[in-house]
């Protein structure tokens, strides 16, 4: 079977570079175009990603194969989109609003950005969670706007832990209520734009700019239920405080929920470990073996230890505990890898089901 | 006017040496003796706190004073309670209910530990929100235990900023729900079994054994009403998940709380900036001009920036929104110091009270 | 006596912000102008430090007075030099080479940028080094220039930490050979083109661009000869490694140094203690009282503990010991503020002590 | 072939678990018997390593075996060396000295303690550096001690780096003079007694006990030459600055050297490059195949970024430059994995050679 051939856009930044670690040595899918911004074009990968000042811009201690570094990047705005079968975008919302269209009138183009999230007839997925039950609605985005391809926006990667660790818990018990907590590592903030040392050393931000609206909106609306060309958002109520901690990488939420229905901490352990994700059983390169990782130890999970937890793509829960200040209440510590399941990684899965499923058309 | 003779028991602790820095010229109170565990006792506390390495043992920016330095360091077992006028207890637990009844028995004990805090016949303060209000059932204490002094304890440190800023919203708008997330600095853990660095390196603990309870239990018991004897609890919800963070000091919470009546958050913010502290207009020397202190910008509170206000006896609050998850639903992130008001610092100022109010009995 | 109308360019910035910080409530000076680039100018200073997002810009836990706030930010490339009796330049190297000039026409200019530093004409100061032996050059200066004002820069802040505890060793004990080390605190990069939290965290940057040649060249010419027009450099050898730890504020230095004469570790330490800075018995306000504090505990200086010495005007020195590896030699770890000594209050020292000298004309 | 059989001996601290990650799954050898203090003892090792408050005492992200988990933990001084056919020692110095002759008298037993390393009979070995050199004085520590096995101690983790990026300069240009700085990860201070996070953030620790004298004396000695049943040190000068830096893993030195000939950057590059390490062509499952990896990006090595490389077991160098103060002088920045190759991986490594060698006696 050939390969799909994949474009990664925005290669050059932190989620496109975990992109291109996620697609190394990938059994389906090669990567056959780099885009970034005009200021790259034309440079080989290995030299986009060298700075003035001799620094190699790489973050990930998997080192870029020898393919990626000899592509020669391409300035994003001027990439053909139908030299290649997907596309996976890892831009700014900005830039993506103004290419994502462009690059969807030819091909599937799976984002990172926020660009389309809120569109009507665009879903928001998590993989596992609800990209099985959405992602009919593509069609009509498909035809509405007349596109040969198609824009699937990801989450934002902070709602993925809380998302991943409520869907058994709405599924058996029902979630009337979500109050959540984050703890979120600075690799979030991406380079350009990111978190200085001097703010992040013996510190905390208690304020991320959009983040907790987004996770609001994006909460409901992954539960939401397949209507008439629209997703109509699930009626529960959530509330989001997002701060930033002095963590790499991984998000860490404290989650307090109010059930429909009563159950234990022992209950819900006992549901997230059943957990069927909807890519469950399709055995997907990148899908984790165990989508939820239900900890004893009262003080897991932690970022450091458990983020890597099944490459990246588990999310682990752990001090699952009644709440007493609300009825049927029950809480919890979840954490998920943000540039992993939560970003790139992320998409990577997506595709991965997309391809098996085939409804990449390819 | 002689100076009040105060002994810090616990003195080579981290809550005793912030103690000692409290007191550290003080106008009112002057340190006579140091009290520590029998392998400190009879050497001075220069000596007592170097190591065998030759490390000084010591971690506040301010030096110990001359004075204090020469003190001969006495084994607390064995310290006569009726040479000082004052005993301010800054001591683990376990040692706490051995030694602070001893110590009453001749003389008011201020104390940071927890021993005493759950006591029927005994209030948990925090100055400027219950001090007032919960000292009468000290006469209780005394007359039950037969003590010619008393065992007063403060609050736990975390307890400290959520109470101070919730008591103006108590007041005036009324409080049924109240659910808390800590990212809590580490100085909070102390020396001996403190933190490792291994473990705060890039990372979080979601976990801190027994803090959530104290959380609880102490919240309702200050915003309690004084009943025959006892202090019977607030009826409000608390709910609380406490997390250690990589900060050296101050505990910031992200605060959710439903209200019996609605509250903007310009209420709110008028409210907090409004609030008269129990010790307000008694003119003492560690009182913070402004109890409550609110910030309009949404990056603040930080730790390391806002810790330290008013000397560490302020609380910061900042990101007053509504909390649309809950009725009536007000949320905002707040810091206090745990080391300044929320322990030595807290009790320099309970004893300035006392003594002002004539309550010290001298 | 009237104060001295004082500009501080480049006020936007973490060293104009510290030069503030310092002049605040000084007896001899007061700030009456704020420079800066045309994006704040215009705009007052309360305004210039908020971002869009609303965050304040200002990283000191000291606030900026009320005056301060309320003073309008001047275009530092059209602000009138004449309008002020002494200039703090606190801006980058390329900005000072087109500026400095234009304010050093008319007014005395002190900076903290390195564009005069490597210039014939002019020393490069550290106070109590060689401020007073080395300023005469400023005549050559403003004769050869013919300004009525002139430029002189301070060190780098690097050097002056290895600098100030090497001159009692080179005054006593003859130097030969320096080689240093030194783990450098983040706030010396500067907000803009900051490093980056996730540069920082679990992590060391093994280089700092230029910063070694800087350290290598400025040392021997603060120890040079005042000689015609000129200064000769000193001829000891020095070789640095310079790079950046996960440490807020304090720049640490390993020094191995080969005297010419023996000298013990003792010697080293009562030479140090006996060190008379060249501002010694002027009392200038900004003055450390002990220009090099020597610590017996072998784990000092630490940057968070010792930093703050004397208001961040001291020098930190501990672990004075034989380098087995070198003739005569002699090693030690000193530690000294970049933000304080090292930057804007090293400048405002420089600026008492010119003001006390009646060297500044007024 | 059948595997031999390993005991791990300190199984529960740091080294112990390192070590059992670097067994885990061998393609030689398979752990039958863990021991460690008599408070473990008896325990599965699942058990032992669980805390009274329920946490796992575990610290790398790769998880134990089942099979490790399950076996029942020895006491240390009552375990039967015989019933295995080497033992790897990760225990203190202390207990080393007492336990380590008992278990040579019957059985091969590396130590990652110092207890040997400065015995006249015993080398003191860097896997690639000396083992096969120094190896042969084994035989007269045998005969004079009457043992059936031996102790063969492996250096301090710090002169681990230095040593290897000397090695092939020492033999192509010979080294006169070494001059070195470390900036040294947590993790090699252990768990007990282990650094605190209230010392480690936003902070350096300027010193190590005892540590800087290991450096130069395991440094001499492990260049030293083979005499008649001892090893004549190395006459170069070693002098060592060791500090503690907020790194979890990974020792990084900045080491600045004088050599007998010549040796541009270049030359010391392309010498690197080439090191033959000693158990190089032996195909060993834990030897690196590049030892020693020399970068051009100044700004590596990076311990977050270069710990790993080669699974903890290369030395990466960077920054290779002339160092002006020194006769033929040279300079650069090393890092190696303080508890990879530094510690527990590098003992394996050692018995894979000895048992290829087939000095092992099986």
């Amino acid at each position: 079977m050939k390969p799909l051939r994949i474009a990664v856009v925005g290669a050059t930044g932190i989620a496109g570079q975990q992109a291109l670690v996620a697609l190394d040595a990938h059994p389906w899918f090669t990567v056959t175009t780099l885009a970034a911004s005009a200021r790259s074009a034309g440079k080989p990968y290995a030299e986009a990603i060298r700075a003035e000042n001799g620094a190699r811009l790489w973050w990930d201690k998997t080192e870029p194969s020898a393919d990626v570094l000899d592509l020669v990047v391409q300035d994003a705005s001027k990439m053909d989109p139908g030299s290649v079968d997907l596309i996976l975008s890892c831009i700014e919302a900005d830039a993506a609003r103004e290419l994502e269209p462009k690059f969807a009138r030819a091909t599937p183009t799976l984002s990172s950005a926020s660009a389309f999230r809120y569109e009507t007839d665009t879903p928001v997925v998590v993989p596992g969670v609800n990209l099985a039950a959405h992602f009919p609605l593509i069609e009509h985005q498909r035809k509405a706007r007349g596109w040969k391809g198609f824009v699937l926006p990801q989450s934002n990667c902070t709602v993925v832990g809380p998302v991943v660790s409520l869907k058994p818990l709405l599924d058996r018990f029902g979630v009337k209520r979500v109050l959540l907590t984050t703890m979120q590592g600075i690799s979030g903030a991406g380079r350009a734009g990111g978190v200085l040392g001097l703010d992040m050393i013996d510190n905390l931000i208690p304020f991320i700019p959009k983040e907790e609206e987004k996770v609001a909106k994006e909460a409901v609306k992954i539960f939401g239920r397949l209507g008439e060309g629209s997703i109509v958002p699930h009626p529960m109520l959530v509330g989001a405080t997002c701060t930033r901690a002095a963590v790499l990488d991984g998000h860490t939420a404290a989650v307090a929920v109010e059930l429909e229905k009563p159950c234990s901490p022992e209950d819900a352990a006992a549901a997230m470990r059943a957990f069927g994700a909807d890519y469950a059983g399709m055995d997907l390169p990148s899908a984790p073996k165990r989508p939820i990782i239900v900890h004893d130890d009262p003080f897991r999970p932690q970022p450091r230890l458990d983020r890597d937890a099944e490459g990246g793509m588990a999310t682990s829960v752990g001090r699952l505990r009644p709440e007493p200040a609300l009825p049927n209440g029950l809480k919890y510590v979840c954490l998920s890898h943000n540039t992993a399941i939560g970003a790139s990684k992320g998409l990577v899965l997506t595709a991965e089901y997309l391809y098996r499923a085939g409804l990449l058309g390819a």
